[in-house]
């Protein structure tokens, strides 16, 4: 059995974007679980942007990760060793595991993986939180109907590149934005979306917008906010739906940011905007991923993953998925995968 | 039968404020009606904010009012000669007749009244589109829970004083936000509002409003926009349920505002907000006027009308409204009253 286990720790609260500095890699004995509880190696850690918004202080949704404390995640991970009936050493299992290489938690608190239905770091990614995120804001907020167009942003990161695909399911007129020129190919020639836009490029975004959706926007999942969202709100259709699950241009400002005040708009438009926690759904999480699951065999969900190499290498990889330069899901694989 | 009908007529778009000389007073021939016409003459004018949208060129819910053409809004009138057998003199009906004395529209554009019920001019605020604006907003968006919150803004506005008033039906704790200082003790009095706040006023509107909402904010219908919407969202709790009727902070601006963006609270708190256009309820118009007209006779809602004289003054009573100088629904009564 190892000895040692190593986390990355939160040194400091880090003001706008994060630096390595916030972060401290820690040697610390590997524990053992009492009864109840399970010993665990994990696999791969997720990268998520949420996780921003627990390195705060101030946090409204959710605890703050204290200094010193692992900093918060999730994994997925093998079982060493379980002192509760249900699990058992070589289980594949996923949680809120933390950035560390071994963990003891309540068997109660991790969810048992089935291997034979897809590798186990999908349960991080599209049939994880991201995935569950994109299957309910499309299908329970955004409704989206044949033949209507939605639009993306972020489309290629973890939630978007989802949603995309659902949309397009759903039989829409499919158009991602993404920030970075080499996602857009993707885009369109992988997982087939209609029309893909580099807003961080672009010199006038309501004329290219407006020219990918000639007949308006019916649907929107916003993982970006800030101007990209003023412009998709200028041309939503009456009855739009808006879900939002992001605010990726927003989430490392030091002080916030001001815009056009658009709720006159909304009243337009007769449009509808919800703020999207996940955790609201959780009673239908298990349909949600069976669906996921299903759409993934047939081959009608596509996704990719961002894979860094080792616990030390969390933090630079997660700094850089907020900078949006993670190509889909961002992991960190460890030995233990 | 008169001869000669008096009309206001738009002279001019307006930039920012209406002002009087933007508006004419025409003299026209009292028009006859033909097979499936009326001619009615008009008993009260209302006086909207929704209208100021229609003097703007570009409007993206409804047909502008051109230049020369009669200032559109609503109006209660009694049917002076009729072509179509569903109506007869002395009927009293209401429609979009126009800022105008007397008006010839098709029958079916009009909708007959029972002065029975209530005075017609009711049609025009309690029981008519403001009424149904607050009885939508409240029960279909905000779906207000017994022991809830409540915040409207424009609270003694012609909408506001409807939604406040089925909010306490409900069951909720009423908080009412208005720039009048004369119109609180009259929501906290008259209408029975738990707490009364004027934003216009206040020093310090964050420490003001969460005094008197202690438990957060449930459940908000907003008819101002701006600074005091900013801030109301920044109380909400968790699920809260948002109904945007009016910006009156910013629908006389002479260009768009700037704020706070805020998409990124309305995640935390999983809060929904939805653009009220009450005609997306058109369907269920004559349960909403039954209901609103049974809590009427039981003394549940109160209203209050703030009534011009003659069809002259209706350039200044509208300004004035738009300047939150009405004290309760504006009309202007006319001769025909």
């Amino acid at each position: 059995m190892p000895k040692v286990n190593r986390q990355i720790t939160l040194a400091s609260r880090p003001v706008g974007l994060p630096k390595v500095s916030d972060f401290q890699l820690a040697y610390v004995p590997v524990p053992s679980p009492a009864a109840g509880e399970v010993l665990v190696r994990s696999a791969y850690l997720s990268l998520d942007p949420y996780l921003r918004g627990r390195m705060n202080a101030a946090n409204s949704d959710a605890r703050p990760v204290g200094i010193g404390e692992v900093m918060a995640g999730g994994a997925a991970a093998i079982v060493l060793e379980s002192k509760d009936p249900k699990l058992r050493a070589g289980d594949a299992v996923v949680g809120m595991l933390g950035w560390q290489e071994f963990a003891v938690v309540p068997a109660s608190e991790v969810r048992k993986l089935d291997p034979d239905v897809a590798p186990i770091s999908t349960a991080l990614g599209v049939l994880g939180l991201p995935g569950l995120t994109a299957y309910f804001g499309l299908l329970e907020i955004c409704r989206p109907q044949h033949g209507e167009t939605a639009v993306v942003s972020g489309a290629a990161g973890a939630i978007g590149m989802v949603a995309g695909q659902i949309a397009a399911i759903k039989g829409c007129r499919v158009v991602g934005v993404s920030g970075a020129e080499s996602d857009l190919s993707w885009l369109l020639d992988e997982l087939g979306f209609d029309a893909a836009l580099n807003d961080r490029a672009a010199l006038d975004l309501h004329s290219e917008l407006l020219a990918l959706c000639p007949d308006g926007i019916d649907v929107y999942l916003d993982n970006e906010g800030g101007e990209t969202t003023d412009e998709v709100v200028r041309q939503v259709n009456t009855g739009a739906r808006i879900a939002v699950c992001g605010q990726s241009s927003q989430d490392n400002l030091e002080s916030p940011a001001i815009g056009p005040r658009w709720l006159g708009h909304l009243i337009a438009r007769a449009a509808t905007l919800h703020g999207l926690l996940v955790s609201r759904y959780a009673e239908q999480f298990p349909e949600g991923r069976k669906q996921l699951g299903r759409w993934l065999k047939q081959g009608k969900l596509k996704y990719r993953e961002d894979v860094a190499q080792g616990i030390e290498s969390a933090p630079q990889a997660f700094i850089g998925m907020l900078q949006g330069q993670s190509h889909g899901q961002q992991l960190v694989q460890l030995p233990g995968a």
